[in-house]
């Protein structure tokens, strides 16, 4: 195992710093094909939490988990013309088994959208048979030049939903349930302060009538999609005949939804909360939330430890280093992972019947004694992720602008990178020379708005709108 | 939705009967590539329930969970000879991206090996490194020309296991350790009667030093093998060149092994536990373990149903059938699905404060009071988990034989097919002669040997080998 080697500062350079803490945390390591990142245990294992939270979620929403084939016939993929020209260049294409050339190509899942539509196809014939509400918790491919572990990947993992409904406000309206169940759980569980909103035409998925978002912005001031959902209408329905028949025993094309969160939230949590010394993870996908280290050996620090984990272990996953490394190796390693509390005990302390617990966000220690480790556990878990929330906040707030031309946009690109609100029609070709101009784009139409007319900040039109804007990720 | 179909009896196709209750219990539909499957929700959450019970123990055996690419390159992949060879005509290979071709093809994993002996190669330095023990629930691909879903299918899922040690011992033992988890899984949860063992010479797995199986009879006498665990000695270790410093400073190569289980399974518990009816579930894996039906949904019987769900519901999977289907729709639905236990709640029985509980593996009926209907479900449901296990152990024991010769061996396949234990040379010549004669091979060696020299049942050579041959699926 190498040394731990040391960390860029954030400030200094954000990307190296980002690159050094996954490495040094042990979150991944790179494949050895461009683009692929292997999964360690420390990193899989926030995606587990993360998985086991919003799978009970959707169990609630009364989801459905499934698998569908990792291959796709590029016959069946070409039947919605967006969706294919929005993917076609990423996607990774399987032409033989063996020596032998299969008679069509056929394509590793970018998304399942096309293989649920041929499903619902067959499966849908009444709409006593609606809705569906599938769910499934895959890997898929969409090709990347560049390698960013859990940000930009050709393989990701990820869960994507997919339902059908015989009513067209009954899917819309499960695309927003959808989605203020991604809000509640990035707000709460990842701790992030995302922007819940809607995008605009340049920027929703590639298929659909409308496309929802979280977006939530980095220390650094760049913004990062951390959940969409999308509204399909029948806009799938239609090429792939998914019709029933109706209570007016009508036929009729079906409404359907896909929405979907990635690994990239991994990517989001360590952008959002960590700092110099490494990795800082809001509490609840701590893979270890309290770790327990020994100053000293002896028999008394021996037994207190394992009484404290005892007391502790049917709350919080708590374990103790027992590593023959140093104590100053297993402090760091402590902070490098991010473990929200550490608590040391040695034989001075225990003179007192006191430990040491320290805060790995704040590094603040305090001394406590035996008997209180419980409930000072229960206090400083809730201040800590508070305080992680808070800061996020903060960064959010301060970095998050007004500007009505796109010359005081790009004022404040160059100075106080972060979320720029601005009045903006709306209109794909104003947002593609917006891009041209800045190499960003619209975030967000966020929910919230105060419907006052105001010109374009880029092409002047009058507009009530009102559209986040920033450099993103 | 459509009307339940018949199923074919067993006795008449047994594989038509299969394929009949897979598809009207809704475990599966077939995917638009051939070779693939749909796994449907009644069908994932049996693979979700085997997937909580075999991780759980993984846990306690400090197996971490990881996850490593899809794609392997193909130079990478052709380090280990045995390995490649065994696979190559199987693998489905990536060659292009879009339009662009890629420089070097990329395999789809089949397994992952030699992604993980890469990774093993860098990480591992010192004794003091290991062992590392992985898994990984994946989906993997070794491309199959006919179709049966759960057991013969291009795609599959699974779990992999890879390791590495520093002792061979310590590795040899996790193997045999591994197939004991697997034994009492399969045993316990599964309630199939395996019978553990070791591969032969012309069986084990492609790069193995030694694999371990646990085999499983089905209900027509054909074995299934439901899992395997593999020692590599450093087969893997020299071509991949994963060396540590050992205790005495010196470089060696290190050892490895890797095991697996995989929807397969599903496979197995259908073919050795289901009837005409259609499914029967082991309650262990079964998503639904007491379906609740109500003959006439009077007040009072609304009021009961629910009063049952709420008692049993902490302690079991219950559910109530809503659906606005008739009284017989729903029993043949609760039986086709192989719900273990039923309970009908009907006025008529509540005059006398009685429901109806009925077991789906002997369809027996029985009257209790709505006061004991939790103690008599949990005598019930341990009843019905003995039965299954008893009625496969006798089908198992009905059709295992003993031969001395090759005619008798083949008589046997004839007439009452099933495990048949011969005295076997072991060698691979040997073995490739059997398998032409009657396309069968040695399903293992099992661990209870009687060590008596005796002559091979087909060259005749003297051995002291028991070993088990049968046709298997
Ligand atoms: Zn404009
Ligand atoms: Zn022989």
């Amino acid at each position: 195992m190498k040394q731990l080697e040391k960390i860029t500062p954030r400030d200094v350079d954000f990307s190296q710093w980002y690159t050094d803490t996954v490495i040094n945390a042990k979150l991944a390591s790179y494949g050895p094909v461009k683009g692929t990142i292997i999964f360690r245990p420390y990193g899989y294992a926030i995606w587990e939490l993360i998985q086991k939270y919003l799978d009970a979620k959707f169990k609630e929403l009364e989801v459905q988990n499934v698998y569908f084939p990792l291959l796709i016939p590029q016959s069946l993929f070409q039947k919605e013309k967006d969706h294919i020209e929005g993917f076609s260049p990423e996607i990774a294409t399987v032409t033989r088994v063996g020596d032998t050339p299969l008679p069509e190509p056929l394509f590793i899942r970018p998304t399942s959208e096309v293989l649920m539509a041929n499903f619902f196809k067959n499966e849908v014939k009444s709409y006593r048979d609606l809705p569906l509400i599938f769910n499934q918790w895959t890997n898929v491919m969409r090709w990347e030049k560049t390698t960013r572990p859990f940000l930009r990947t050709s393989e990701f993992l990820w869960q994507e939903g997919h339902t059908v409904h015989s009513e067209r406000k009954e899917a819309s309206d499960l695309t927003l349930k959808i989605l203020d169940t991604y809000t509640e759980f990035a707000q709460n569980a990842l701790l992030l302060p995302v922007i819940p909103g809607k995008k605009t035409e340049k920027e929703k998925f590639a298929g659909a009538d409308s496309t929802y978002t979280i977006e939530s912005l980095m220390h650094d001031g760049q913004a990062l999609q951390c959940g969409t959902s999308h509204y399909f209408a029948d806009n799938f329905s239609k090429p792939y005949e998914i019709k029933f028949q109706n209570k007016e025993g009508k036929l009729e094309h079906a409404y359907s939804t896909s929405w979907g969160v990635s690994t990239r939230l991994i990517g989001a949590i360590i952008m959002t909360h960590s700092d110099d010394n490494g990795l800082v993870l809001p509490s609840m996908v701590s893979p270890v939330q309290v770790r327990l280290i020994q100053i000293k050996e002896t028999d008394e620090v021996i037994k207190v430890t394992e009484d404290i984990k005892e007391a502790l272990k049917n709350k919080y996953r708590v374990d103790i280093d027992k590593t023959d490394k140093s104590f100053g190796f297993k402090i760091s390693e402590a902070e490098i992972k991010g473990i929200p509390l550490r608590i040391e005990i040695g034989p001075r302390d225990l003179e007192n019947n006191q430990v040491t617990i320290s805060r790995r966000d704040t590094r603040e220690k305090i001394q406590v004694n035996v008997n209180e480790v419980t409930n000072i556990v229960d206090q400083m878990i809730k201040e800590y992720d508070a305080n992680l929330y808070a800061k996020a906040l903060k960064n959010r707030e301060e970095r998050t602008s007004r500007a009505n031309s796109i010359e005081e946009y790009k004022n404040i690109l160059a100075q106080n990178q972060g979320f720029v609100l601005v009045p903006f029609c709306g209109e794909i070709e104003c947002e593609d020379d917006v891009k041209k101009q800045t190499s960003t784009n619209s975030r967000c139409i966020p929910f919230d708005q105060d419907n006052k007319t105001e010109k374009c900040f880029n092409c002047n039109k009058d507009t009530t709108l009102k559209v986040y804007f920033a450099r993103a990720y």
